[in-house]
């Protein structure tokens, strides 16, 4: 490894530690179901069970194993910022259950293992071996990158060469790929870490094969007698799974939203290994119609509850959206793909607004708690008794039957110092607004960044000598305005600066920072005569515990002016925007009226940054306001 | 029969003689399985099954038998209206055809006959015994009323003693209700015509017992080991029945929308037969909880898909509203009883909001093809990609697997004179505005009306010598002025003259008709900034066919003055509403921007009454406009 970033920002450390010693923690506890009053995970039960080391059956979801793999590439890149003895044990220690679980032929499922070993490969619809053996491909990748151990690489590295038997188009093989995606970008990261082809061939037949007539979905279906893994799956078609047309013909996001995130990430990871131009063009036109047709403004995506998925263009109701944690962490692993198959800094953009925003309010403040579904529009009362509004959570919950989210969040904090740049050679490329290091072959690259509450940025070269660099910063879209100290040029929304640099060079930007009012296109018919408030790459929202009830009838002047305060309490360190609004009362008794019975009073309006929602009990909230 | 009313109104005639010519022989060969192409009914032929005079199986669902009694009931209906010999021949035989069904002991359901003889009254929670029985019994006493023919009653009295020695809460019997209420409001008809307290009190025992503990339907669920009749229907508790708490707690209209106006249709009844106090007062409170919190400007009731339920108060969205056709017939079912109850134009106002819109929407102009879901807010692309409008259908339909709207928009409409008037000795009252004779002992009143469309009404009396007679006539809400060329008084929202009428003499009344603006409680939060229009009990609507798409962005200006225009084509005879607005042209590209790229555009408005939208083919609409 040559270009290895430390995270050393005063936001982000702060998260990433909230990861090291709540999260991590906290779901092994949760793994090992010793939390008292949660939801029983039976995670290491069932590994242990499949062993031969403890008696029982199989407990949780048919992909109950990729909460352990999604944990253990949490710790893993936890270790690599910050390494802890007593963790390492923790991990090597299951590491070792793993290989004891692992079955001669290196199959490692216990869902199949145990409760039904006549199926394995027989449910890849609607059942998750290929997504599990992913996950845990992805830790195994990440923890040996970490420590250098391969136990576990070696581990998986027999489980895929048992898949890539099973698999594929020759005789005796199944011309399968997986009902929920993962497993392709996850081989393309063996394929980085282990350089054999095998690897990148596999993910590459796992997409090319999607969607492909005969439809393999249907055939599996009818052999299995039309019986369904899930109650209720039998109401989601092909779309659902990205599997209606082979992906190099789909034209718009399409289906369960992280699926086809983790599809499009394995898409883009198999067209830039491979340089595949209509793979390509299939990733940059399923990026667009994502960032330009279905993409909240708060980096969240999904608008359906009804199969987590995406809808159709501006379809992007407020209350009744999914917009799922995994969903918008799935955006950021496909946007940091589209980086590195196009330096255009619109990925990043859409990176950054859904990291600070969707994905931050996925985890409460105090890291003990998290959203599964994200909703730009609260009012708790719907949220209980509407049942089309009963996924909308209006307090983060613990942990999850199906605990997708929290992992997933947890492995992505501790890892986004991956984000921040794009080092090639002699090119350092910008992409996030994270204090950082990074330590490059002969040099070293210290950002500075006050980001998300202040624009200004600064990068310090370290070098022995002098040392020239291309730096691409990334012009964010939310500055109105750029200050910079050298001179600069710009391609693709990057400001590029050539120099060689003395040791301790620095060049500063000041990235103007105002409030800015956010208008959705007039297609979106939930935001007509709304705004939204932001403030760098943070969307703000109006809670009722600053605002009061009825935030419905709360209106935005267009020339109202924004005081930045300071949160207190729980909110501390948190920057909040205040203004005078009017709020419409109501002089109405009667249910309906010919005479207009409003008034609109003066109020003073509390912004807070959406990401700090709900960490104040249960209230109304609402990011669209009527201006 | 002292009292008989004959509609020779302008507009209402052409519904009667719609129904009469369209409707009930359609619907007859819809029973039938004549209509090549429709869904099948099987009705008819379950019928003739039961009898031994036709081989196969039950068809359709388990409650297919009401779709022939409300048949029957319109039919009869028509026949006192219009004398048909063809018709009543139709009627005669297949009233033969259920007598050759009936079962010794008096049973008489096709389906628990022909498919589950084991299970008669074992599933009363999910199933529709009782339910169909109450529609017989309904059809019966109408064919009774309007021909004298006992045969059809004699049959339904014999059922109805069977039903009243297997429910109650004697020995061996089961303290049971039906999961779908009809049958009380049904026995109170059978009550009045025959005169037996056996059937009122049978009425109030179903009433009574209703969600006492032990709960029935738990207990019953039990017994049948935790199995449904219906997929899905475990999804629904006791509140969809009703069956939560006894009827004199329950607070809010509840449940499945169309259940509960029956119910409470019911409740009503007996209360009003009884004088029963806790019974009234419950009825007030609910009849409240209707019109003052849960109903739509159009009439419509039930805002969700889920259970076709109500939800809660000010819950009233435009795109997934239910407002279910049958619904609204329910809920001028429960008017005619409170205004029985209880003198009050206001329900009579509710009453005339409901069947002017809804029910009326509910039909297409041709008599043609039916709406299930009344929404008051369409997009085509929505209603069809987003499964929470699934639901929701653009254009109406022939005829629907669960066929429960086109027979009861058909035997209300029948039936409409029954609402016009309320005659009590020398006492008579007018709710509805609907041109008529009413015959009673030694008078006859003849109305002439203008409405919808025109403000004017005047009551002519004709008596062999001077008749005193109280003309309380009801002082509609969308009058903003009244003339009238006699004195009168004002009693709960009546006109009340009391005068010596020579023969010939007549009352005018001439109601100030403008075009109004609605206003919604701002509690309801889809309506905030948007206003509707109506003009005298008509609400209007936009529809894309004469306004454009994107009617969502359509703005109409506080000052806006409306110019009347007749409609053509199909809209022929029908007058339209005609107004300068605006229009959010969308200058924006992106689905986000910083800056207001739209611009507002003067536009033609063309409003029409919400009854007539989608008969010129799939297109956007909408009854709540920005203002």
């Amino acid at each position: 490894m040559t270009n290895q970033v430390t995270v050393t920002d005063g936001f982000f450390s702060n998260y990433m530690e909230l990861v090291r010693r709540e999260v991590i923690p906290y779901q092994w506890k949760a793994l090992n179901d010793e939390i008292p009053g949660a939801e029983k995970s039976g995670c290491i039960h069932n590994f242990k069970v499949t062993a031969g080391e403890e008696t029982g059956e199989f407990y949780g979801m048919v992909f109950q194993d990729s909460d352990l793999a999604k944990w253990l590439e949490a710790a893993a890149y936890s270790l690599a910022n910050h390494p802890d003895k007593e963790l390492e044990a923790q991990v090597d220690s299951v590491i070792d259950l793993m290989g004891r679980a692992q079955r001669e032929d290196g199959y490692l499922d216990t869902y199949f293992i145990l409760k039904e070993p006549q199926n394995r490969w027989r449910c890849i619809r609607d059942c998750h071996e290929l997504y599990c053996a992913g996950h845990f491909i992805e830790a195994a990748v990440a923890y040996y990158r970490a420590t250098g151990k391969d136990k576990l690489l070696n581990i998986l590295r027999k489980y895929v060469d048992l898949i890539a038997s099973v698999f594929g188009k020759g005789e005796g093989q199944l011309p399968a790929y997986p009902g929920h995606e993962e497993i392709e970008l996850a081989l393309c990261k063996l394929y980085d870490v282990i350089g054999d082809e095998k690897y990148l061939n596999l993910a590459k037949y796992f997409i090319d094969e999607r969607g492909q007539e005969p439809k393999y979905f249907i055939k599996e279906l009818d052999t299995r007698g039309d019986t369904f893994h899930w109650d209720g799956n039998d109401h989601y078609g092909l779309p659902y799974f990205q599997s209606h047309a082979p992906v190099r013909e789909q034209q718009d996001a399409t289906g369960h939203a992280v699926r086809d995130m983790y599809l499009c990430t394995g898409m883009a990871d198999v067209a830039t290994r491979t340089n595949d131009k209509t793979l390509k063009e299939a990733c940059w036109r399923l990026a667009k119609s994502v960032y330009d047709k279905q993409m909240y403004v708060t980096g969240a995506i999904g608008s359906t509850h009804h199969g987590e998925a995406f809808t159709f263009d501006y379809d992007l109701p407020n209350d009744t959206v999914y917009g799922e944690t995994c969903a918008s962490i799935g955006l950021i692993f496909f946007m940091k793909r589209m980086l590195e198959m196009e330096h255009n800094a619109l990925y990043a953009d859409v990176m950054e607004r859904a990291l600070y925003n969707t994905v931050l309010a996925g985890m409460a403040l105090d890291g003990k708690s998290f959203f599964y579904v994200n909703p730009l529009e609260v009012f708790p009362e719907a949220d209980k008794k509407d049942p089309l509004k009963a996924h909308v959570k209006t307090v983060r919950q613990k942990w999850f039957a199906c605990a997708c989210c929290p992992p997933n969040v947890a492995r992505l904090l501790s890892d986004i110092g991956e984000y921040i740049y794009q080092a090639e050679g002699d090119t350092v490329t910008v992409n996030l607004f994270i204090g950082s290091k990074l330590s490059g072959k002969d040099f070293t690259l210290l950002q500075e960044s006050g980001v998300p509450y202040d624009g200004k940025a600064s990068f310090t070269v370290n070098c022995e000598s002098e040392k020239k660099l291309t730096l691409r910063i990334r012009k964010p879209f939310w500055a109105s305005e750029v200050q910079c100290d050298t001179d600069y040029a710009e391609d693709k929304g990057y400001l590029v600066i050539e120099k060689t640099f003395r040791d301790g060079e620095c060049v500063s930007f000041d990235f103007a920072m105002p409030v800015r009012r956010v208008y959705a296109n007039p297609a979106v018919r939930e935001d007509v005569d709304k705004v939204a408030v932001m403030r760098g790459p943070l969307v703000y929202c109006l809670e009722e515990k600053d605002n009061g009830k009825n935030l419905h009838l709360v209106h935005l002047p267009e020339d109202a002016t924004f005081t930045e305060r300071c949160g207190n309490g729980i909110l501390f360190g948190i920057k909040t925007l205040q203004t005078t609004g009017y709020i419409k009362e109501n002089r109405q008794c009667s249910l309906y009226s010919f005479e207009k019975k409003t008034e609109m009073t003066p109020c003073t309006l509390h912004f807070i940054p959406y990401f700090a929602w709900a960490n104040r009990g249960e209230n109304e909230m609402t990011v669209w306001v009527r201006e």
